[in-house]
Parts: structure tokens; sequence; C-alpha cells
């Protein structure tokens, strides 16, 4: 008799954007003629700029000719991609890589939920609250996490809390952990970490042989000078940490797929007599099982985003979007709320007026200004009164949903 | 301190096609004028026909309008190209499916190694042997295989021996067995299962609640007409099987990645009370977290393989691998090999000569012929003495591999 991986049955009922769609589909019903305007998800709304479009076609061609047909691609993807990712990304920032370090895939959500998979089911994971939910529940399937506890915390996980009290930088944990998942720019508060804030979590890893498993998704949306843009700017770093990019938030591919992961070959784990096994290679061991690399048209398109009219079109898609955020930020200041992030990230993060919960400010902007977001609660417990905005709907839309909300005041 | 999945620790050191990688390095470096012909992996080599390369770059011109731009793709795939999935694949064989229960992802290898998670690590996993490594290897991962024996066997693994004595038809297992992988056509012997065959497994499977995972990359390949092209063809199967299908294999997609899974509503795994739960609901429930959805242009790209044109193109691709694969089966069976598969698949799996082992036989067709095959023991214990062709070098390399292999008969 087969029996099921009983884990998911600790998994909370609903998926945060799931109970998101069923909200918003009953109330367009009952409301057919509302013009909603969604805030919510993360997911980018321009088209591909032209740089891009071209090399994916050309990447296309190749595969109906007989001499350039390419079938099953190298699982760490091809060089030609790998090397320019080396070159832009981290090069210039004084980071060196080796080729066999850098792992392109078909999204940072397969290998940030995926990544857990080389470690043991007895790591301590220490994810920062409020959080992405990939981390969290990629944990609870592999039985790392236990049953949620009345405070909404799975048991087996160690929360470490980003508030306004602590101006959203967590703290070292007071036990100690294993695996620690950090994300900046942050999603869901779009708050970023300084070099020596995130120096403290690389030390605290070589101290305590941790493992950081570090998503720089939005990494394309900092503007400050002083913001690390890669984890290994700090000095050690590649003993400790793994980093997860994406072409999805800079390059507009979340319809497309495609990532990459930078495993260091000197981070190690360890067995349970002590010893030390590579990482680069559990993973690498991991792909070649379960992946069959990514498609070659997709990797010739991502390779557009490093020619010079790439460079310049995708920073024109990063700029359209954090003029968003100014706006974001700018209306809902001046009407007395309190917000954060949208200066290093596409992400506001909002205070929700008169210590309503997450939900009601959601039902309140759905049903009063016709605005979806997303509410803070649902990215875990110490999201609680607050809600989250992007930057990712048209200049218009984000105009009109900021208007809308400034008529609102004086209802919130 | 970080702790490994210790359970990567009991996989064999090189995946088998590294290692063969390895030994044709070494013979080409020594003998660079060796025109080694590759019939070794299983990877296509002719070009995407023209009705599927219209379609992509139709499907990339979307992503570069601001009016047809997608992002975030449904988990399950565009429906578009599920219903082409059923109308095409299933409803014609007589099988009813919702479109709720395909699952479009970017490849059966990923599906079928990722399958396991949503069971217990406690179901007793059965094989074919020799089998497709993907489905061993996920499950050691898992811990669902304890460490190898000196037979070749992982212990905790049920092994179900195909060979000449039975035909290449598995026998029922001797004790309780929770999943069964089976993959008609199968890799690596090419041979197929009957209809009363693949019956006698439903049965099994329904009598002992236990679920089989049903491999059909390879059915585009049956000629036959008796033979069965899905599980489902079976009465009873949607309550005991999920089907895996692929683009690689019929549309030559080896290198664009796009496959889908079939998960029946009405199939249910068991929690430790004894109580059903929809295993098309936890499949569904891994999507959300650690998948987002094929590449756009992707899908439309698939969806040409069901076009007219793309009907007879695919067909005709197909053709061409079955011409070499006949090839293969005459000129070896004519030499006096005893030879199997190659009538409903690209696949011959030939006897060793002379009792020599599997990897002795791939070193003497290396050397003597400069053709590299698979060892039939690389995909197993019952595989020693077996080694593996495939069809789908050109027709040109194939005939000159069969006119070397003929002349290397005096030795052999």
């Amino acid at each position: 008799m087969s029996s099921i991986n009983e884990n998911y049955l600790l998994l909370e009922s609903s998926y945060l954007f799931a109970e998101i769609d069923t909200r918003v589909e009953k109330y367009q019903n009952e409301n057919p003629d509302a013009n909603i305007i969604r805030m919510g998800i993360g997911d980018v709304t321009k088209p591909l700029p032209p740089a891009i479009i071209d090399k994916f076609k050309t990447g296309v061609d190749e595969m109906g000719q007989a001499e350039t047909f390419r079938g099953y691609g190298p699982y760490r993807g091809y060089d030609f991609l790998i090397e320019e990712i080396i070159n832009h990304d981290f090069t210039p920032r004084g980071i060196q890589l080796d080729k066999e370090e850098v792992f392109v895939s078909e999204g940072a959500k397969p290998d940030t939920g995926n990544i857990q998979e080389i470690f043991g089911v007895n790591n301590v994971v220490a994810i920062t609250d409020p959080v992405y939910p990939v981390y969290v529940e990629s944990n609870i399937m592999a039985g790392r996490g236990g049953p949620m506890g009345e405070d909404g915390k799975y048991e087996g996980l160690v929360y470490l809390p980003c508030t306004e009290e602590n101006g959203f930088v967590p703290e070292l944990p007071e036990k100690p952990v294993d695996l620690i998942y950090l994300c900046f720019p942050n999603n869901p508060t779009g708050t970023v970490l300084t070099k020596d804030e995130l120096t403290k979590w690389v030390n605290y890893a070589r101290e305590s042989k941790a493992v950081i498993l570090f998503d720089a998704a939005y990494e394309a949306y900092i503007q400050e000078e002083d913001i690390p843009r890669s984890i290994y700017e700090i000095e050690g770093a590649k003993e400790v940490a793994i980093e997860f990019r994406s072409f999805s938030k800079n390059a507009g591919f979340t319809g497309i797929r495609c990532a990459y992961t930078v495993v260091p070959k000197e981070l190690v784990g360890y067995d349970s007599d002590g010893n030390p096994h590579s990482l680069n290679e559990l993973w690498y061991r991991r792909l070649t099982t379960k992946f069959n690399g990514v498609s070659y048209p997709i990797q010739v398109a991502a390779s557009g985003t490093y020619t010079p009219q790439g460079q310049r079109e995708i920073k024109d898609l990063v700029d359209y979007y954090m003029k968003n955020a100014a706006i974001i930020r700018e209306s809902l200041t001046e009407i007395g709320l309190n917000v954060y992030g949208g200066v290093n990230s596409p992400y506001i993060w909002i205070k929700t007026p008169d210590g309503i919960d997450s939900w009601d400010f959601f039902d309140l902007l759905l049903e009063k200004a016709h605005i979806v977001g997303t509410p803070g609660v649902g990215f875990g417990p110490s999201g609680e009164g607050y809600l989250r905005l992007t930057a990712f709907n048209t200049l218009e839309n984000t105009k009109k949903a900021m208007e809308r909300i400034t008529r609102l005041q004086e209802e919130i």
C-alpha cells in the first residue's frame, strides 16, 4: 500500500496567492464593474526588450538547422552564458568565480526550493520573518519543520523577526542554527542589509560552520552604492554561502524561466563523522539525476541581457519599475502611512494604519480602492500588521492606484 | 554545523554516462584520427521541424509585445497545450482526462525524479532491472534504497529482472511493494508489454493499493497496433497509475525541454491512519512551492506538434530513427548476434557475444569499430552481458557503424 509524504499534511491548506485569488475573484464577480489594479504578486508586466527577443529567435533558428541543432545541454549550462555571468555580475565587483561554480537553472524558485535536498533532515533551519514562503514550505515538506504552533510558527524552524522595531535587520539567532536563508533586497519587506550587517552573518556562519542560502533575485534593483549586490563581496563568504540569482526580475523572464545559482567549490557540509563534503559536488550530483539543463534558446536569450544594448534595455526596465516604487513610497508617505522598502527594491512594505490586521487592510484596499496587495501575515507571523505592494504594474495603473488610496485617506 | 544528506554518499561515484565520456575521451585523445560514432546516449540529432520552429518564434514574438506579454504561467501549463494533449494523445484511444489531470513540465527526467517526493520514505520501491538510473537514484537520495550490496543491488529496492530468459517481461514481485516503476517501450531494452501483460500489473496494483509510475516517454515509437500507448488503456489504471510523457523523443525536444505528467484525480496514497489522499492534489501542492510553470514560448512550440503539419513532421522524425533501428537490428542479427528491441523503440539491446561482459564489449566496440554503445550493466545487474545501441544517429553514420561491426564479425 502506497503511503504519502505526511509532511505535506503539515502545510497550511492554501498557498497565500491562491487565497488572494479567491478573494479577488469573489469580489470581481460581485462587482463586475470594479476596475481592479493588481499590485500583489511579484510578477513583471513589461515585454521583453528587443536585444533579448532577437537573441532568443537566433537560438530558436539554430535548433531548426542540422548544423546548429543541439540536444541535451550541459547540466551546469552553456559556457557562453556562464562566462557572461561571471564577467558582468561578479568580476567587476572583485569576485573571482570558476565556471564550475555557476549552475544555470530554470528559476530561482526551483533552486531555492530544491537546495535543501542536499542537506540532512536534522539541520536546524533559520528564516527571517516575514519570509518568501518557498524557504519554509520546502523544508516542511522535507521534514525539517514539524507542526505549526498556535503562534503561526513551525516548531522546528528558527524565526528571525524583521520588523519596524529592529529596522528590518535580523538579529543573530540565540540558539545554534545550521542553514540560514537570507534574501536581500528582501522579499517581502523591500529592505536591504549594509555590508557591515551582512558581514556579521558571514562571520557567524564561519564560526558555527553554518551555510547561508542567499537569495539575491532582486539585486538589479539596488540603487545605493554601499549595499552589497552579492554576498561574495563579503570576505570569507565563499566558504559559507550559496547565492541565487535570476533573470526574472531584472530582464522580465518570469514567463521565460532562467536563473542561476552559485555554489563555491570551497563550500562544505559535514557528514555524521564530521568529515567535510563539497556542496558543489553534491549539487552537481543532484542535477545529473533530476535535471537535464536549461533550454538552449533560453540560454541564448539570457546572454542577450549582457550585450551593450541588452544592458541598456534591462536598465530601462528596472528604472521604469523603480519610478513606480518611488511614486508609491511618496504617495503613501504623504498620506501619513509608514512605508519601507522601495528604494533598492520593487517592493513596498506598508505598516497598516490604526493597528488593523493584514487581511483587514487587504480587504479594505480591495473593496474601497480596488487595489490588490499582499497581506504581510501571509509571509509569516512578523508580517502581521503589514501589507506588500509591488512596483511591477504599469506607470499609469500605479498612479491611478495611488490616487485612489489618497482619496481613501479620510476613511483610513 | 550544516550536515549533508548522507544518502548521497550511497550513490555510485560516477554517473554511467560520465564514465562513458571519460573512456571515449581517453580513447579519442590517444587515437585522434579515429572517427568515433556515438550510439550510446539517447539523444536526438535531427533539427526541430518547421512547424515547431514557426510556432516557437510566434511565442517569442508575443513576449516582446506589451499586448501579448505573459509573466508567470499557470503551474499546470497553459490550457491551449493541455487541450491539444488530451484531444490528440488520449481521447482517440478512449481515455477521458480532465484538464486538471495533466501537468506540463520541463522534462520527464525531472518529473520521474521528483515524483517520489510526494510519497513517504517507507514505501517499498520496485524497479525493473535493467532500468533508467533516475528511478533508482532519486529514491536512494530520498533514503528508500539503503546501501548497495555486493550483488550491485541496493538493499532496500525490489529488483524485477528482465532478461532473455523471461522475454524481458517483469514478473510480479514475491514480496509486497508500494511503488512500481514501469517504462514501456523500455529504456534500455527497447522491449514492450502487451495489453495483457500490462493488465496483470494494473490488477496487481489495484489489489495491493500500490502505485505504478509509468514512463511512456518512448510511446511515439510504437509501431505495432496491439501494444498499449498509454497505461490508461488498461481498465482501472486511472486508480493506480501516474503516466509520464515527453516531447523529447517524438519531436526532438531534448534541448528545448518540455514534457507532461498525468496524475488522475481518482488516484490516492494513504497516510499512516489508512486515510486516502489525492496524489493529484499533493503533486499540485509540490508544484506551487517548487515550480513556476514551463516557458510560454516553449509551450507554444510544443503545441506545434499537434497541428496537421506538425503531426506529419514529427512522424517523419520517428520514421527516420526507426529506419535506423531496423538497419541495426537486421545487420546485427545477420552476423549472428541476439538483439532485442528496435521494433517499437529506438533502442536496440544486444546480448554480448561469447558471454563477455558489458564493459568489455563496450571497449571492444570502441577500440575495434570506433562505436560508442552503453554497457548494459550500467542500467542494473540484470543488464550485465548486454549493450544498448540507439537509433538516434544519422542514417549515414548508422549504416557506417553497421558496416564496421559486420567487418568485425570475424574477431567477435
